[in-house]
């Protein structure tokens, strides 16, 4: 199926403006010896970053014909578990890292104090978000949306992913056990993304297998892409430090495939992504041209 | 109303059995590369403290004739939520503390990222659970759980509260605003423990404003006992260090009230506490024992 070009570049301004405005919206400076924390959540949300799961939220739920609103503030919520999960991980205990986005990471803008909290507060706020019947009159999608994100970002999803991570540093992973840590670490809450969306349009549960497959497919491609930008990459275009993965000499994709073959193998899994959303038609147009910027991304 | 004693202490050596059965039942080492973090969430989380929230929960829901086994549940994600934000607070850059409960805190014991890790993954964990059919087969119930545990514990809740406690160290607060700090800090997830009893027992919301008031109340005397206990407490008791509020010249009751009007103000919120149960018979006694407990302990 050839692809409409051109849906995917507006969809990538229109989801950054909406995300940054419900950050806005629902992150006011409360005016008491609490501003600083809603300081430091602002600071890390509003204004950075794809927005590449809320995106897939929003691209998800438009099969389903769900309005954007409800989309958006889903969107949200997984957005501020992806920001939280970044804020802890940029940490001198964890990766270190002092640039984000192409600013200063949180700590270094605060300081840790600071960016331990607001990423434990921004982690509440995406339960509070999701629990609060404007995101659904329906009791049972609100919980369903719940426990997909609870599931993809706790032990079993993000957080055992991120621990499997920092094993790799000083163990020697094959490529199963490699693609099972990025399956956890980045893979589960891009599927989460594609799963609430479908959840918001009451996908029926046999018509989300393929979604969830796809969601797979882009997330492993993903992150080849990733180490693959991690070693080709320009510093100043990421907006954060490079050549990380080599200089720890941590197995990665690319490592254990080497840079052809693991470039093959994010093309054949962008392949497989866009022939799982065969049953649907140009509404789906969206999604397959996200699978193909994943790959070919610069940044 | 004289209170029958004897209640409080088989129901803490309880709690405490179950709490810990509920963790090792809930927590099993996967067998993989996430070994250690789960690891440390189990180090974190079985075998110590006072589970006074739990207790609550449990105390709560008997009132309604709820089963031990949901109310335990229940008290297992509080208690989690508790625990994680120990873990964080004891970090190096919150309060750097190396003892909790007697044995070297999570960032001693493994490392800082293992203890950043495990308090977000104990984080998702609470939500896990509370939104697995298992803990209620109405979803309306699971919804109001979760809802009052995230808007508890964030940032208009206890993350909040350790903001202004962070703030507190570089101003000089008024009693209003202290009282604000520690209603936050350490009341909110308090009363979120008694709330979630009474949604457990589906209480009707207008009987559940008394239960507030009475979590209010012991809420804040629990912080002024422990502003007594850190100035005039046994380090090898309270299994932490002590006397760290007073070398911080931090504002807290006791430095705003003194040491005689605080405690005769602790007294006079149990007394008001208690009062707040006189709708209930003998079945509150627990909870009046506890409220007791809670300025008459010694760590």
């Amino acid at each position: 199926m050839t692809v409409t070009p051109g849906l995917l570049k507006p969809a990538l301004k229109a989801i950054a403006e909406d995300i940054d405005h419900s950050f806005d919206l629902l992150l006011p400076i409360p005016g008491d010896p609490r501003d600083r924390l809603v300081e430091a959540m602002r600071y890390a949300t509003i204004g950075g970053g794809k927005r590449i799961r809320p995106l897939l939220v929003c691209a998800t739920a438009a099969l389903f014909g769900v309005s954007r609103e409800a989309a958006v503030r889903v969107g949200t919520a997984i957005e501020a578990v992806h920001v939280y999960s970044l804020i802890h991980d940029d940490l001198p205990c964890m990766d270190n890292d002092a640039l984000r986005h192409g600013k200063p990471t949180l700590h270094v803008a605060f300081d840790e104090a600071a960016a331990v909290l607001a990423g434990d507060a921004l982690h509440d706020f995406a339960f509070e978000l999701l629990s609060d019947p404007a995101t659904s009159g329906d009791p049972f999608v609100r919980i369903e949306l719940i426990r997909t994100l609870a599931t993809s970002s706790g032990m079993n999803g993000m957080c055992g992913g991120q621990m499997m991570d920092i094993v790799a540093e000083t163990s020697s992973f094959d490529l199963p056990t490699v693609t099972r840590l990025q399956q956890l670490k980045t893979g589960a809450l891009l599927g989460a993304a594609v799963e609430m969306g479908a959840i918001l349009g009451h996908a029926p549960i046999e018509g989300r297998s393929h979604l969830r497959g796809y969601a797979r497919d882009i997330g492993l491609a993903f992150q080849i892409a990733d180490d693959l930008l991690d070693l080709e990459g320009d510093e100043a275009e990421a907006g954060k430090a490079l050549r990380k993965d080599a200089d720890q000499g941590k197995q990665t994709f690319l490592s254990l495939l080497g840079p052809e073959r693991a470039r093959e193998q994010a093309r054949r899994l962008v392949e497989q992504a866009i022939e799982l959303l065969a049953s649907y038609g140009p509404e789906a147009d969206l999604l397959r041209e996200l699978a193909r910027f994943i790959v070919e991304r610069d940044h």
